[in-house]
């Protein structure tokens, strides 16, 4: 073992990843319902265990018991560097959790199948998080069976309600401070384009979502008595329609005040990242962009444009055939992607003003279901080239430095509370449906992937404190 | 048996009645997820025989065979007159299918149960339209029971899409127009209102029925996709909002063309038509009407307003939590009243038009569901005072006369093709919850709408051709 290259090593160790991924896929954690999600983080430890990391489950209250508020634990991992103690300590933040299945039926197999199919390996979380964390997890195990040590102290911090908006996330940073306690943070994720070129990303858009709730007559009624009760659908329609301009724009007061303009040095970064509509447009279905933007707008877009987004709409009946009625309630769910430096709870309070304004306080009652502040780690960080060195090699090819990703994550607690500076690495396929029914894994990036983090790792361990 | 009279009779068999009516109720009969139809064309034909009605079940082709569409039979019963066969022939339409029962878990009882509280039938079609039909079967029951014979010939024609819109009434009518063929025609339905006066109504409204579709990318997506995917949630909304103002007036050009003024005959009915508000109001849970329209013009709206109605809305991630995605299509149901002399193909399209011209061509391209044109019996029409007195006497009170129920029914289809003017006859508590969770049925006016429809049948047979 010891006379062999770590990457050989990797190679030959991928069906046992494989294996641990499917085992991974196949424990359902959807945060969102909260099904399974202790089970899943007891998977995620004893995996973690086996590779050689000490394993804590860690909660937010004293008796050690989140049931009461069925907040899901956070999978604490650590291997101290015998040789180097007090050398620099790299943590990756990850989760455990999924999105949920729905459409299930448009899974061509059980989405916790985690069946493999020539280079694919499919199911729930098979790349969003659980591809991820597995290479990650991998990557120590085969070090730690190379050298029987680390050059580095190496955390891992897993965490349950990522697809949530990681709603406990900043609580479980200030109360774990001094053992979280890192000098950078690799982030949960990164994509690898379609030319296979991963993209490096310092940063992330916040996110504020909301939920608007027009109520109408206290039960579903005759649809022939629109003529004189007003059906909470339309004013939800009207108060939608109110938000957003057809070509994008949002319409509440002040909403772009804070929009950070790009510096001359970010605009060159995002002007260099490739992106290639035609690809992209093929792959989505669609002929042309929100408000026809084109060329290099289409990637400011994608790094610092915020959004407003219908996420889900529901009212009154929508089964097969035409039932003739006036709906008792109308639902939306609202996202907003923001951008430094705007604030969830600001926007709230416009978002909350303006619908007052316009007659439709009443649909935002109990609206503000979560928000996330957005951050951007600055381009001058020195762990960039180190990343970037790493994935060069590991990938065969020049990473692509973005700014910023167009998602979103609790990127602003970790950067703030521990000081240390975040780098999202470049690992799957950006194509790989995540979110969507028929989410996949590719083979040969959990490979590559899983190369790259041993490099990163190594590559930390050289530099001393 | 001879020596009671006809009153006594029905008072001494409503439990019969009622049980009977249990039973249609216990055999579900939803016309728009064909559930249940045969069996419950099968059990009203059998409890018409029980009757003493001779029946047929009709269908459209000529194997006697709906299955290969799934349209539901059309029951037929007829007794002709022993004494009087020439003599005038009244035609009773009534409905078996009912309404979905959605949202199911808003009930308090099984939808199906048939459960008896006080003076209260419970559950799905109690009032609409098997509370109806069986005062009507029960009439004739008990008066021939009584007499041994009718005084004129009396002829049912029960429906099964009623609920759908009657999709296959007009064709049923021009196939079976000899057998059919009757001087007037008692309609399916009509209410009396919370002082308990019956309303007698002369017309329905027309309907047009739609379904708009947008379409996104070709699945959910990543809604941090929202900066370059255009969300067909947000198109549909905007078509949406360009069809209606907020005070109700439908934007669609040309769409009031054809609507009649009231004469100054029919205004004045209009006018003279009680209608609490106040009561309204707080059975609907209502600060105010659409537009704010107070006394006279709410009962203009009721009577002769047409309406742009959402019936449903449905787009992307409706469960628990935030889901952040971008659907792939958005659906809008929506019904149209229309009122004389709109004609519900001309308005589609108008409509079509209207989508088309603003940019939305695309969503209505499989659109059309259903349309109804409207229909009003002119106020001279001698049936109306035979119906007035027989309802006064059966329920101790003046009936209301209006111009038009604000409800929909192919009343055009049968007054046109057979020449039959159509009445409709106060029967059924206003406010029973047709179309909603919970309907019910007041036993005290199923009594006294038997005792109404036996009443008809009486004066009826004593107008001689």
């Amino acid at each position: 073992m010891l006379n062999e290259s770590i990457n050989a090593i990797i190679d030959s160790g991928m069906k046992y990843l494989i294996a641990d991924l499917q085992k991974l896929i196949r424990q359902p954690s959807i945060s969102a319902k909260n099904e399974g999600m202790n089970d899943c983080a007891r998977l995620v430890a004893q995996l973690m265990e086996n590779a050689g990391l000490q394993t804590e489950l860690l909660t937010l209250d004293k008796q050690g018991d989140n049931k009461k508020k069925d907040i899901p634990p956070v999978v604490f991992g650590e291997v101290r560097s015998k040789a180097h103690p007090n050398s620099k300590t790299l943590l990756f933040y990850n989760h455990y959790d999924v999105q949920p299945v729905e459409p299930v039926e448009l899974w061509k197999e059980d989405p916790f199948s985690g069946k493999v199919k020539g280079d694919r390996i499919y199911g729930r979380g098979s790349t969003d998080d659980k591809g991820e964390l597995i290479t990650r997890v991998k990557a120590v195990e085969f070090l730690l069976k190379k050298y029987g040590d680390l050059p580095c102290n190496i955390k891992f911090v897993v965490e349950g309600e990522e697809e949530i908006g990681s709603v406990h996330i900043r609580k479980y940073l200030l109360k774990y401070k001094h053992k979280f306690a890192s000098d950078n943070v690799i982030w949960e994720f990164g994509y690898v384009d379609s030319s296979g070129r991963p993209i490096i990303s310092l940063g992330m858009k916040g996110l504020l979502y909301v939920e608007l709730v027009a109520k109408g007559p206290f039960r579903d009624v005759h649809s022939s008595l629109a003529v004189l009760i007003e059906n909470p659908a339309w004013r939800l329609v009207q108060a939608l329609s109110s938000l957003r301009s057809k070509n994008g724009k949002i319409l509440i007061e002040d909403w772009y005040k804070e929009v950070q303009q790009f510096t001359r040095e970010e605009l060159e970064l995002v002007s260099n990242e490739p992106f290639d509509e035609q690809e992209f447009r093929e792959q989505y279905g669609q002929e042309k962009f929100v408000n026809n933007i084109r060329g290099n707008e289409t990637k400011k877009a994608l790094v610092g444009m915020p959004t407003c987004n219908i996420a889900g709409l529901i009212s009154g009946y929508t089964g097969k055939g035409p039932k003739t009625i006036l709906p008792s309630t109308a639902l939306a769910k609202l996202d907003f992607r923001l951008v430094p430096d705007m604030d969830p709870k600001t926007q709230f309070n416009r978002l909350k003003t303006h619908l007052e304004r316009n007659g439709f306080g009443d649909l935002i009652e109990i609206g503000f279901i979560h928000g996330e502040r957005p951050y951007r780690t600055p381009i001058g960080n020195p762990m960039l080239t180190l990343v970037k060195d790493s994935a060069a090699e590991a990938f065969g090819t020049n990473p692509i430095i973005s700014i910023s990703s167009s998602g979103t994550g609790p990127m602003h607690s970790f950067a703030t509370i521990l000081s240390a500076p975040c780098v999202s690495v470049g690992s799957t396929y950006i194509f790989s449906r995540m979110h969507s029914p028929n989410e996949f894994a590719r083979i040969d990036l959990l490979n590559k992937a899983t190369k790259c983090m041993a490099n990163i790792i190594e590559r930390f361990g050289s530099v001393r404190k």
